[in-house]
């Protein structure tokens, strides 16, 4: 089949290596020409102009946007006067799932079909496969199939789920179409909470065994510092990087996540390249934000956001305010 | 009634002013001789050794100690080598109701009574009065009724509750005997603890308040930052000390850290002088504690706790794990 | 001054007696007839359709709206046809500032005033006064200051904050101009959010009290119920109506919030009328999408949200999925 | 080698059929006898009283108890009774480790050596083996290694991380000498703790997947709710089971935990088994516990852990206060 892809990043990139490999056409396009022939000498059919890369397809023209959010729109608006009725736009990018709806509503006004695709998978892609979570109309989302079961790990060396009858779904192959418009990004957005509460019970955990020495240590113990009650009760020094590669293997905690966890510590054993200021990107708040305007609870996958807020110095006034606090009622200067 | 005082820092001596006003006579002692001086100069009778200090009282001797709740304990046992059958400790610091419970039983092996009082009122308790939260065998307990009464605020001008017959006991005056040893430490602990919770309610919502104007500044945006989806929603620039004194003025949020944070904010609008490192001092801690011991589920407490320890810099390696995952799966760089 | 009132509820029918005592005039219209008789009978001039009730209005005719949120947008868009240019219209319910934007926008295009007041004060606002969070044109803003100061509490028997000068603003009086369209409901938005953070820490404070007990129980320890590892720890039946009553007198708690606690519970200690299922009503979740938007961490304020979503029952499925998962790696049957 | 087995329950039964396929040789003690024939005729050498295990066991004799930590203790006293110096007590259960800290110095005293062995691995250990976090001497530790090893998973099938030089710990054979005594118990206390977030941030996440399609139902919108602004948002059913084992397959999400959920949802689509109450047995709260005492925050474990509280009904009061608070200041009456 042949498939139009537009943005060339890692991740746009990667899936049309992963395309060519499984034997499809790409032609590709981006601002960035240098991005456009890299791939061509990989075998991709690059365009130069929106137009060129337009005639360069066969309609239904399947075109595939990898592109940042912010963008998307504009794309998509200059798209729409250069495709024809019938012809398919995929955002596979991270756009909130309430701009799904919104585009495939428009496009649909045109006689262009939208489908939108949560891609999850990172700079592994290219090897392990994408996952992918699909939103839209059945007969767009069928004729993408070969397309989807390319860039998906397909069944690979993961085990099935006995309980499952097999072929019940094409989840088993690694993408699934999971609803209309906006649902494959629902669902990307979910998965990205999730990620990030994960992420934040593995960190808070290492925290804990990295800080099981502190009774070693002679802690301050002033008005101002809770004393600590049992020094006796924390002198580990635990070997992190050797529990992460431990959980690895029969515990209840294993994941791919962790798999990647021990990969750092096992180069970085003290993580000192990083400094702690972790970005959010998105569907983490979006997550949030869902949740809320569902009046769904989640403590954790928020407490996981605001860790992240907090990292970034945005509690800053916050912190501030509570000291002003102490100060007023108590006398409390701020310890240095 | 003539009472002992032992530790004659901000809380003591304020209280041992309090107690002088209301004509009872004090005893005190402290290592700090400077301090017991001060204090004899106001008419209170200053000891230089325990001996003296225990000499200076008749039995039944009330002694109150006003230490730091690491001190006690040796405190304790240096009066129980020197008190008689029948005379009263009281723990008027901040100690952990576990350590009364305990304390109480040794002593009274000894035949000395033990009463654990919770004071609260910081540096304002002089004028203000202390709130006193306490525990103990009832005999004990009522025998200190004057002093209780005189270090309280009493009614005052603070409205009676319309549903409370007058009288019932002794909360109307600012002091209650809540249950044997321990008892007003476990409430103090509480209070303590809510305090936390008010506190932090308070701050975020003020850290809310404060970046309502972050939609004027032009705000990065890249692939690490979520773009603020809707500039035009926050450019406010909102008078923060007004809003916390209009506050004070027949809003549900009124209290008396409002009172408090309308104060400092009046003076330092910008709360320029503090830096946002919070400390949190052992209550809050056993708070917490205690409802995990209980099952009981503290999300707000232990929120607010979190909260002081990641200001004190105790979420680094947790910071660093996020961002070494991200880098794992992503390749996604820290932002600087 | 003249005011018309629209909405005649809880709210709007006292803050209409409220104007009606400090000499104002008030035109009322509500749906409800009988709503606008009752106040007829007390001194407001009925209206029973909205013309007429523009009608007994002066240019520039000041209109209140006190109505629930859903219903603000089609009653502006009723009165935008038969006011005149000029008039100003002001929402003092509790709509999402954002509206608030919007509506001043389209409004002025017809040159109609729009002015939003966040309003505080609950059923005891008629006493009390009303806390008034205001946002709109200065101009509009100040030609309704007779009116704001009747609704406000005034000065009344609240202590001055020793730090502002007296008369920088209006904050003193219990009303303020917070900032152009929107910033009215933006602080009262983020004022309810401290609401439920406040509300959520006495909340656990005195759960945490009430179970001081569980100790003296027998406890039932079977490999599903975590041991207590000290009963005799919890063995205190704590007198919660008089703790709530002592905390309002000197202690670091005192609040109105606190005030009403110790009311309800002097009457009906056990709070057996209640069953714990707590609503929420929209600020709440605008306050934490507001914080998730900004980026700013807010892990109190969602605490306090979620544990009401929690209350209605909303995290059903997710504890489903706690209890499936340990029975699929440990065989853990639910307990019952 | 041969080993003592005191405890035959689901876990200690299944490590006894491990070591026995391994080639060890297995003392089984039990009070249940059934137990004890039960794997007598699978193998092990049963034995009928404290005595006979002994007996049966060469010096120095590895003393393995699978029991319920609150009978540990007096266990290992009895045990101390029959014991030989230079005996190894090894204990694979649930323990505290502070619990470990202690006895390991009691039984030095006596000659006896203690070892402690966190065990992850649920019912599944028999096949896929123990993960096994030991603390201990480490002449003690070296000596128990062929049982170790034959518990353990071995390298097996998972992959090795690339950052680590092959066999520069025995972490990468699923067991991991971590420390001196309570080392073991510590690390698997966080595990367990980790283990709680985990499940948690799935919970959560599923819980918003499966209220994705709230806006088809007509929703209650009076005072008492806040209205879903976007009911055109929700209107997914979404293929939760196809989700689950979707995000198997080259996400970042990708676990064991949810290999079992998709298990189960596999079978159960609906959960509709399992009412949601959630109980937590110890290491959870322990690992929230020693986060305090160290002063690491750790929110996202804590709203985990709150969580199963909450499901066992233990925030009622708390929520009680907060509907007599509404009621208290705006009259708020539950909604049923």
């Amino acid at each position: 089949m042949r498939l139009g892809m537009i943005g060339l990043g890692r991740m746009g990139a990667n899936m049309v290596r992963r395309l060519l490999r499984a034997g499809h056409e790409c032609v590709v396009f981006d601002l960035d020409q240098a991005a456009v022939e890299a791939l061509a000498a990989e075998g991709a059919t690059g365009a130069s102009s929106l137009e060129e890369f337009v005639a360069a397809l066969t309609p239904p023209r399947p075109v595939w946007l990898m592109l940042p959010a912010v963008v998307v729109d504009r794309m998509a608006e200059q798209l729409a006067g250069v495709l024809e009725a019938g012809d398919i736009l995929i955002d596979g990018g991270n756009s909130h799932y309430v701009d799904d709806i919104r585009r495939a509503e428009r496009l649909a006004e045109r006689g262009l079909h939208y489908v939108d695709v949560g891609t999850s998978g990172g700079v592994w892609g290219l090897e392990r496969g994408y996952c992918l979570m699909i939103g839209g109309e059945p007969a767009s989302v069928a004729h993408l199939g070969p397309i989807f079961q390319a860039l998906a790990p397909g069944k690979g060396e993961i085990a099935g789920t006995a309980s499952r009858k097999d072929g019940r779904s094409t989840a088993e192959q690694g993408y699934l179409h999971c609803g209309p418009a906006g649902a494959g990004h629902f669902v990307k957005m979910v998965h990205n909470g999730i990620e990030y509460g994960l992420m934040a019970a593995y960190s808070e955990g290492f925290n804990i065994l990295s800080r099981a020495n502190i009774g070693k240590a002679g802690k301050a113990s002033d008005a101002e510092t809770a004393p600590l009650r049992h020094p006796e009760h924390y002198r580990y020094d635990l070997p992190i990087a050797d529990i992460a590669e431990l959980w690895r293997r029969g515990s209840v905690v294993s994941s791919w996540l962790l798999d990647l966890t021990a990969e750092v510590l096992g180069r970085d054993p003290d993580l000192a390249r990083f400094s702690g200021r972790v970005s959010d990107s998105g569907e983490g708040r979006w997550t949030v934000a869902t949740a809320i305007d569902q009046g769904t609870p989640a403590p954790v996958l928020s407490a996981a956001l605001y860790q992240r807020f907090s990292s970034q110095g945005e509690d800053e006034f916050a912190r501030k305010i509570l000291s002003a606090m102490r100060f007023a009622f108590g006398g409390h200067e701020e310890k240095r």
